[in-house]
């Protein structure tokens, strides 16, 4: 598995399921501002109240092959393993998988991360445990302070101008 | 930016240019067992012996865009900005591209990253500083001894012990 950062700015993310797993995920995608599709014959409240204010579209339905089309990514989050697996069959070799209860059927691990200013961490343990995860990120995370994040701001602001200079 | 992990074994990985930030992001992805193209008029000797290896396929010759269709993710990564900017623009809105010279025109950073058996951490600075990404990696992956590695992976044995208990 290869750490990337991924830009899914306005890219189609289609979310297969309509409960908690499904929820936590996709609130992921919408921090950062992509096209969020749910396709399940059923959701929490949450995703209603999301779909009511226009920042996803819920398909209530079953989901299909045809579904599955237009997506960047596709996230496989029923609580029937079944379901899951089958759409991590469906996808064309070149699309991005994960499959919320298994992630070695997808190619794409959601691991833990977190954002402070310019600083991005992330920390996955690759399916020995997601909570332990967490608390590792969120430990990192304390070591860097608001000082250090300001400071980014401005090496990057350097970064940038040198960068003109160069004519790059 | 997301992060994400990937799975890239056996996807198509392009890389445009064959200098050394060519040869240094193709690495990456020969240790992840994807296959590697390069497309570069000239290369380092590095890419040369690999291609003679036969762990990447050379193209001898400029970039045009049919060589960019079948790739799961593009790197681009020649010492021309222009090239680099030019094959940002010719890639479908589904594919992964990372621009080495400016990770702002592609919609993929590479981050600094770490692997310690099931422990994958990675940082990025998001531009600020990539060698400081670079040591804050290797500082926190310090922090990570060989016996939480191999507690890591009792974890992860009980934990799909469970998952089959459970009929997941």
């Amino acid at each position: 598995m290869l750490p990337l950062h991924i830009n899914v700015q306005n890219k189609n993310v289609l979310i297969v399921g309509g409960g908690s797993v499904a929820l936590r995920r996709l609130q992921l995608f919408l921090e950062e501002d992509a096209h969020v599709t749910v396709v399940s014959p059923a959701v929490v409240d949450e995703i209603k109240n999301l779909a009511q204010s226009c920042q996803l579209i819920w398909k209530k339905k079953k989901i299909e092959v045809s579904d599955l089309r237009e997506a960047f990514i596709i996230i496989a989050a029923t609580n029937d393993h079944q379901i899951n697996e089958w759409v991590a069959k469906q996808v064309t070799p070149n699309q991005l998988i994960n499959v919320a209860s298994n992630a070695e059927q997808g190619n794409v691990i959601v691991p833990k991360s977190i954002q402070k200013g310019r600083l991005t961490l992330s920390v996955s343990t690759n399916g020995a445990s997601p909570k332990l995860a967490k608390q590792i990120c969120e430990q990192i995370s304390h070591q860097f302070d608001e000082s250090f994040i300001k400071e980014l701001d401005i090496m990057y602001e350097k970064r940038q101008e040198n960068k003109k200079k160069k004519g790059k």
